[in-house]
């Protein structure tokens, strides 16, 4: 029935997926649980589109496929990318969207109580950006009993990758090294940043014969601040021209078929500063202790506490965490929000976990990146691109 | 202290926005207003940046200038592009960036007590992706009294747009004729999807030295897709090849510095079939009769019946709505979530208010598209780009 199969797994893969979620519903004593992360939703049952600006989910049931519920015209959508036969979509009418006046979720708790699963226990992912205080309030209207909190439930299984994820990711790292590539063959003085971003979006799209595949859109767009506005991580571009004496962070991501390969590296153009080749040195000497103890059995907070400790050594505080899960996203964030690489964070590392190795600095009057997309084998780390691990320099 | 200024508009232009806020909230009875929408933040203080995967807010308390409220890292951006002097930033520290022990909400809460602030009525968005359940529970619960919706209350005054802001949108309105003219100009059969997104891209990003600017991101990325699947209205795209004898919509937005100017076309390659050409008819005739009653003093819903009317005429059936309005924005959305184009919505047009007129059929086995985004004038509306209005045939 479905056409588009080129986001999709094996059947097999998505049932694997299904009855290890059904597996920890049970744990937790879940009848029936509502997900409304787009990635989640993609993960359980291949479905793709850019339609999460509407309220919509998968519901997992007490038995039976995962039931995809949103917007009536996208279940043409869904109906195109779902690995189920004969799937079962419920798409609420059009009155519904974006009105003060109705909720969606007042219509899925209906269409829950028309199957019996109203009375159940009921789980909802309460802190996602896709389930609204709003549309809590409005299910939980609709339904007899006290909904519960599974934030991440599904997010926690994705951790470890299977092969065809992984397979995946590399190819997205094949991606993310074209896309530096480009940039190191593209930048100089006088550039404009609007057209250095044109040049990485090429870069990051076009279908290469060789590789027999060509790009999907990065869960967050490039990010590239220059100078002392490279102590703010999160600025995007603007029509500014590059300018000799200042350093470059670039923030990007391979993206293929919605799974990602983040990795950001530092231009300086012209002759870096002594803060450059010093954060340079703390940070590439820092990496390779936080990639030695990047092993199964290991702690998340093990690979956090390598990289801070060398950092210590070198008199450079980052207050922040340095990493987080990767994989299969949907923006806003190319993060999994599980675990963090932090100090405190005790999650056993295991393999096929994947890893944005974010080794930034962002300080007072320049910022630095340099980091790694990882994966965790039994014996250290599997490097998911191959992109020179040092500082740009261009005269 | 700000280094980069250009995303933001005069700071009279902020000013009048924050006591159009005031007003609004003194309306509702509103002491302190919390807006965690991205568009929002941007519309009354100038904060951009790609940070909005994590908990962060806009405070407007009882007096002064608006609060910034996130991750502390990201406090360098805001401090980069708000327009207030000395701003005001609150950056909660980093283990409480997607941790299970502790929310930011909980922070801000704590925050909100210190400035006395927690006393009074709080309005929150309760129904917006950037509100969770969660952060709703966490604010709650660190606060006295109940919470009030204000969802959509900034953004119901962002509707008319100020001449600076329409002269942001024409200038989308450029960046969008750029794009199509590039697909026009490149598309054929046997090219690959992602290669015309590329395209797309290029389009929309570079700097043109005769108009002294180029693009930014938009909220949507390009939906194109072609045959039978174009009766799914958000699929994205993949590596297949074009293909005669299908028809392909490509639905895109330019945009500047954040502001958006969405514009849809459909191409066929080949000779199109009846169906396409009776599409083509309706929309194009249903469109000058929506435009006809785009002016101010009628009603949203009259653009909406012309138009519905005259595809009635045809024996179309169109169930969603068509057209919402449009200006600043952020992922995953460039409407404004108001008012709609719909039989019922008797919002009142007013001069300045722009939508996209969104013509759009999806229907068996095919999908059709032409679109106009237009502000609405005293007399008529004014279209914010000039692409020829037909479909493009190419064989």
């Amino acid at each position: 029935m479905a056409e588009i199969d080129t986001f999709r797994f094996s059947d097999s893969e998505y049932e694997t997926r299904l009855s290890r979620v059904r597996a920890a519903m049970e744990a937790r004593g879940i009848d029936t649980l509502i997900t409304s992360d787009p990635s989640n939703m993609a993960w359980l049952t291949g479905y793709d589109g850019w339609s999460f600006y509407v309220h919509q989910c998968v519901i997992i049931g007490p038995s039976g496929d995962p039931v995809w519920f949103g917007r009536e015209q996208d279940a043409q959508g869904a109906l195109r990318t779902v690995w189920m036969n004969e799937p079962d979509l419920i798409g609420y009418p059009d009155y519904f969207v974006q009105s003060d006046e109705r909720h969606p979720m007042e219509y899925l708790a209906a269409k829950l109580t028309e199957r019996g699963w109203h009375t159940g226990r009921i789980g909802v992912e309460m802190d996602n950006y896709w389930f609204s205080a709003k549309g809590y309030q409005s299910l939980s209207a609709g339904l007899p009993n006290e909904l519960f909190d599974v934030t991440n439930l599904i997010n926690w299984l994705r951790g470890p990758k299977s092969p065809a994820e992984l397979d995946r990711m590399r190819k997205a790292g094949k991606i993310v090294e074209r896309m530096h590539a480009r940039i190191a063959e593209k930048v100089e003085p006088g550039m404009r940043k609007c057209d250095l971003v044109a040049e990485i979006y090429d870069a990051s799209l076009r279908y290469d014969a060789d590789w027999g595949f060509g790009g999907d859109y990065p869960a967050i767009v490039p990010l590239l601040p220059s100078g002392a506005d490279a102590a703010a991580p999160h600025l995007t571009w603007d029509d500014k021209r590059m300018v000799t004496g200042e350093g470059t962070f670039f923030e990007i991501a391979g993206c293929f078929r919605r799974y990602h390969c983040p990795l950001s590296r530092t231009i300086f153009l012209g002759k870096p500063t002594q803060q450059f080749l010093d954060a340079e040195k703390a940070v590439l000497e820092g990496m390779e202790a936080g990639l030695e103890a990047a092993k199964a059995g290991n702690l998340c907070e093990d690979i956090a506490i390598a990289f801070f400790s060398v950092l210590e050594k070198y008199n450079i505080v980052k207050d922040n965490r340095t990493g987080y899960p990767i994989g299969l996203s949907y923006p806003p964030d190319w993060g999994e929000r599980t675990c963090s690489l932090r100090p405190g964070d005790r999650t056993v590392l295991k393999p096929g976990m994947t890893f944005h190795f974010m080794t930034g600095l962002w300080m007072e009057g320049m910022g630095f990146e340099i980091t790694e997309s990882i994966a965790i084998g039994e014996t250290g780390p599997e490097c998911l691109s191959n992109v020179p691990r040092k500082m740009l320099v261009k005269d």
